[in-house]
């Protein structure tokens, strides 16, 4: 399954250079998350509250091929795996103008929101 | 009493007109206020933990008269004044080569941290 | 005239009291005027580039009257205003379920992108 | 050669989960590759007016251990390698209370201000 978000370059993004700062990238990551999450009908908000989970990001990792810049429109194709009962993934690809401007991917396991212990993947998310 | 801050830009502070964004100097004055704070005996994060008491922002003005650029080295002087019970703000001179470059006020109060009702402000800071 | 925008708090906005952090809402402010010039036909990409110009803000100011947390939908309403020749101000009101949560006023002017002196008003924004 | 960099954890890089948003890991890294160049004799902003080149994030990558909270002291130890006449990386571990709580690496190449086209890495830096 991909879910694709639509996205437009705010000017607080750019930096000096002229173009988004890198930084941002892990934050369009995870609006795309967010919005996967919605699309599969279970908003991040209601994993927190309902659930009583954190989602933990323990690795990102970012290749960036062609800049971004201020106005312009893009999408992110987002791809979410499971890798086992604790770990998963979701990747993704920042197209603009049907060309890929940039790539990720982030791990994440779930922890209890009080003990702050790992928790299975809850059930909705597999 | 006032206390003064120095700080340096960082590349991610900047914007696509080549200055330093708006949106950063409420948290260089964030950043001030805490070492008020911290210049008084009591760092933000005790008052949270051992008053369990959150400072509130509830007004926030800032006027730019000069640009701040990457690598520049400026001073923040803070002023801290009680209003009345309830009420505290800060006012901030952000100063590069001897000029004021920005100034600012932020009003506070304190709230419970459970509650997340006012209460008075802690003796402390009076 | 007012126009309204439509947002959603992104997680990394929120800060460890649990709400949006103060600073956001400057950008979203940004972002606010952003799409006020864009309903009026000219985004501020096209500013930059076909007029040279830099609209910059030189007055900040807002006022928090409720927190807005992860997951909230809100409205941002919009109001321009021309002060003279070289100054123009944005009014804002952020509301969330018809409540205002938050107002805010920013003061602008223009400059050339390259001299970086103010220049007055281009004749489309008055 | 390694250079360590000290830094404070600030309230508004913390997000709704109590600790610092990975977001902000890049922006850390960023500041301790400028205290890097700073330490060799050559700021990055003396390396962008005089060289006249940009440094460009090419690759990031992110490790999260442990988390940070807001008033935590860490250290950034920063190492430099060049990979061939074009390439070059950093690698940085973030470290709290001498436990490593976060690993990272960029991969950058040089590119020229005006042209954006890549260049060598200036001698200075090899």
């Amino acid at each position: 399954m991909e879910v694709s978000y639509q996205r437009k370059v705010n000017f607080y993004e750019t930096d000096a250079q002229g173009v988004v700062h890198h930084s941002n990238y892990p934050r369009y990551f995870e609006e795309a998350r967010g919005f996967f999450l919605e699309n599969i009908g279970f908003p991040y908000h209601r994993i927190r509250e309902e659930l009583n989970i954190d989602i933990v990001l323990i690795e990102l990792s970012v290749k960036y091929k062609h800049p971004l810049f201020f106005g312009d429109i893009f999408n992110i194709e987002t791809k979410f795996n499971v890798e086992n009962r604790y770990f998963f993934y979701f990747e993704y690809q920042v197209v603009k103008n049907s060309e890929i401007v940039s790539t990720g991917r982030t791990r994440h396991c779930c922890i209890d929101r009080q003990t702050r212990k790992i928790v299975p993947i809850p059930d909705l998310l597999v």
